[in-house]
């Protein structure tokens, strides 16, 4: 076993228990063949030491990088909001959308162009046609604007109209599209996927790093688990885990993380409490009859209303919102 | 199936879809036999309407309870605290963790005397002298007790020096230990099992009710998912969901619902943000010699600045701590 | 660091790396501290080494254990297969299935007399006068019966009627009841907790092991997860991992570990391809108006299909049923 | 509320229960908007009544569909048996073992050239280098090339050298994928996401039915849970549930599934007894040097093992391989 740890090119360091021996396996870097130990014979467990990323990691750079996209800013003293539809509709929808969220204090308009859906017989957006309304909502209001690109060949055309080019849940492991957004000088909100670790998420991260593009968000959606009462189950912990972990700024979605209209401000509130630097929040001219996650989104009374309670929350752990 | 419906003695309303057929079956109550429909042949699925709850449901009370144990009060505007060490293992540690706990404005104290162990070659808690010791340190602050209980037979034991009988997670549906606790005068700190649904939660909590004592306090404390960064995954957006279905006040455990020290403010401070009623938070005067948990426990000094920050929380969204 | 390792009675052996240091902690047998290190400054994580049974171990016992109770014998050649209802509710209803089963080759019969139930209005089962119908079902079959235990009080009466004891999933860790049953001469069904793990699962076993009872069968039933096409999701990998780290013997539970009828056959034959020693299967006469979990229960003439199409599969991995 | 219904198109059947009111929203088909209806006043749950999938249903095509690709046919009497290195090295070992495994009695090769890798700093493939050693193999033995696609832009490319493209869990909803492959006219094993619920991958193959190409198999690789004794949960019921709702053949892969070599032939075994068409399987001359996954991989010896017990297996349900 010893001679095999040396044939990876690592120094084996042999340590004698009472029951187990204990072979620990030194190099200078992280060595793939590693994992393979573990079917040698008498081998119970490997146990990986070393985090596998780097450029994202809390010890190369140990303040939170401020990422900051037109009129937002995220990573800060002031909280970024994100804010708008899942889906845009109508030129008039996303105008009035951006007009609103901008009133109640948002910092950046959501809303989907390129959607990627379940189903293929669902909407699968606007695509340029609602790149270009994005645009007009953010001449008219100033606002930054954070779309989602699904594929690589897109990202030229979306980093034309957008501010920030987002990463959905489904996409987090598609390698292309995390290689084409490390070319792109536009900013990424990446979207942990349902059940990545987050060694995967910011390994994912990596990808983007790695390409040579420094403006990373991490964006904690929720995970899937057993429980059935909320779309996803939403773990804040994951906030003040990662900040131990990555200099890079963390968002929440608490829209996506819940699923449900009503648990929606509880949870931005919890996710400021527990550290975010940013949310994003799904708000609708008229939920009911969105296109798309109309169950999740806020109407835009009640997202006034969160940002009222949130701002409170956000003076109580020193920040603004 | 229709007559199927009939016999269990229920109405069968029919709809005639497209493509599929549904049998609406109402009945003045739950019926055992329903899921077994589910086995008739041309049945694709049995869905149930009925929340399978009564006394705990927020339908029968619609005002949140306010639950009473000598210092202790959860579920009006001021949050309760219960602070305290994982087992009680001398009673100058008790009493110094009482008085250190009461200083920073906790309102009850906790500690295990009889502990449910993983293993059996665990320290299994000081039993009856633990519950000594609890009561001593009651004496010395004010501070009400709440410590598990594991067994029905030990139900009334523990009732003796308690004010609130804690039911761990392990013995969520220890139906027996439910019962049990239904019959005592003390109020009960039902925490919420590891795998268990939010309908099996409020469904323990029944038996409790169905017994006679109106007395319970529901604690999320944590589910397991596959995320490996955190003993367990803490889903806050129970909080605000509970509070909808239940009358009953819900109490957040963040030290077992992350397992590390350095997470436990952030959820602290996350949970009351999301609505919770009440916390219980593992401190020890010394967390590296803790007899159990130490690396989720916060000493003193963490504990005080826990309460600090989660005191300006608990101002920003209107309740005291 | 290394003073705190040895304080806790372990010698420290240092290893240096590149990026950080390990501290290897060797000591005779398992330390309750060692956990706390986890809070020591710079220290990142805590790997445990040793397994935390012994009782169970394949390594303190290389042969896999043989458990016979009356007429059932699982762990040797031939595989056990344990069936009947999910709850005990006639002596007519009990009597016609050991017939049943029996002639379709069962070598035990289970059946519920003490039924832990997640709603408190649900049917709790005919207690002792089940257990009664069980013994008359026993003497006009000559098969060993397999019944539930909630309740450590319980354990002496269900002794007098049961060839073996149940511990039921929500009672794994239920450490009062499986203390009782390690003083009783009974033989004992631990099935798997839905969120539990191995480690978890053979350290309950341990506990009835450690207090004198060898007899110990383990049961795979199903966890939790997110699925929800089957009620629980089976894992039949535990069989042969199980099988690798202990010498009890392993059985499968295809009903509870799918919930629906129709898939109850594909998994028992899988569990026997994958190596279980035994098989625990739900059958009723009329499974449509069983008074509990109907949906996952076989009729007569699917129970003989499936015992046909399992000898097969037996035959194959050279056992026999 | 009833307004509501019929404003998305829908016919409203109210239904009065004692204690709730359930209005049945019948209509021709799937309805987007519907899902909105939960934020409607006084509205508990919506519950949908139709599979959304339609090409891929059993409703649609009652017998199993026969997906053959060269020396590939899944679906029938004859099991398919797709076995090979994760990752394409050498010409020299991939011509290797797909002379060993043919030699086996596997029926296709798999090789991965397109590597998606968690970290960026892993082994990424050979490429188009890769596959033209995969067509080398191919001439050598006659094997079904069966290899990985990662991105659309590939699909032309790797179809080239490829008789069946496959889509790894990580890509399962990378949507312009699946569109890409739906224009192919290579067969498509499509592989389940490690979170996909059974609805999710049964929509993901409708994508590529929907573009026009009926050669799909799914196939199941393990879904993540708590579970950490191996690297996926290998959910088994999924066999026979797919194969209630889907025509498409089932694969099931043991070795991502366990994430062991001792556990792999135990689950490949399991998989045919549940039912399954076709087995996956990672081979390679040497895994403890292999590139990657060596630890879930077998060496010719033990696939050749698995085989012999395999095909006793499969004879045991009448089928052959």
């Amino acid at each position: 076993m010893v001679k095999h740890v040396e044939s990876l090119g690592l120094k084996a360091n042999v340590i004698q228990g009472s029951e187990r021996t204990v072979i620990a396996a030194v190099g200078e870097e992280r060595v793939d063949g590693v994992s393979t130990l573990e079917s040698g014979p008498g081998v119970d467990e490997v146990l990986p030491i070393l985090a596998p990323y780097k450029l994202a990691s809390r010890e190369l750079k140990a303040d939170t990088s401020i990422v900051t996209a037109g009129s937002l800013s995220v990573g800060g003293v002031q909280i970024g909001m994100i804010a708008g539809p899942c889906s845009v509709e109508t030129e008039e929808q996303i105008v009035a959308c951006a007009k609103a969220v901008k009133k109640a204090g948002a910092t950046a308009l959501r809303g989907g162009a390129f959607k990627p859906r379940t189903s293929p017989y669902s909407f699968q957006g606007l695509k340029e046609e609602g790149l270009r309304m994005l645009a007009t909502a953010r001449e008219e209001t100033g606002l930054a604007v954070v779309t989602e690109v699904i594929a690589p060949d897109d990202v030229e055309l979306v980093g034309k109209y957008a501010d920030v080019l987002q990463i959905g849940a489904r996409n987090m492991q598609n390698y292309r599209l995390l290689e084409a957004c490390g070319k792109s000088h536009r900013a990424v909100l990446l979207k942990r996927g349902p059940s990545a670790t987050i060694d995967e998420l910011l390994l994912a991260a990596e990808y983007i790093l790695d390409g040579g593009n420094p403006k990373v968000l991490l964006c904690e959606r929720g995970i899937r688990t057993f429980e059935s009462h909320t779309r996803f189950t939403l773990p804040l912990a994951t906030v003040p885990y990662l900040q131990s972990k990555t200099h890079l700024p963390v968002v929440v979605d608490p829209s996506h993380g819940t699923g449900h209209t009503n648990l929606v401000t509880a949870m931005a509130k919890a996710g400021i409490a527990a550290g975010a630097d940013g949310l994003i929040v799904e708000v609708h001219p008229d939920p009911a009859h969105a296109k798309s996650d109309g169950y999740q989104t806020l109407d835009f009374k009640a997202f006034e209303k969160l940002m009222a309670e949130c701002r409170r929350i956000a003076e109580a752990v020193d920040r603004t919102l």
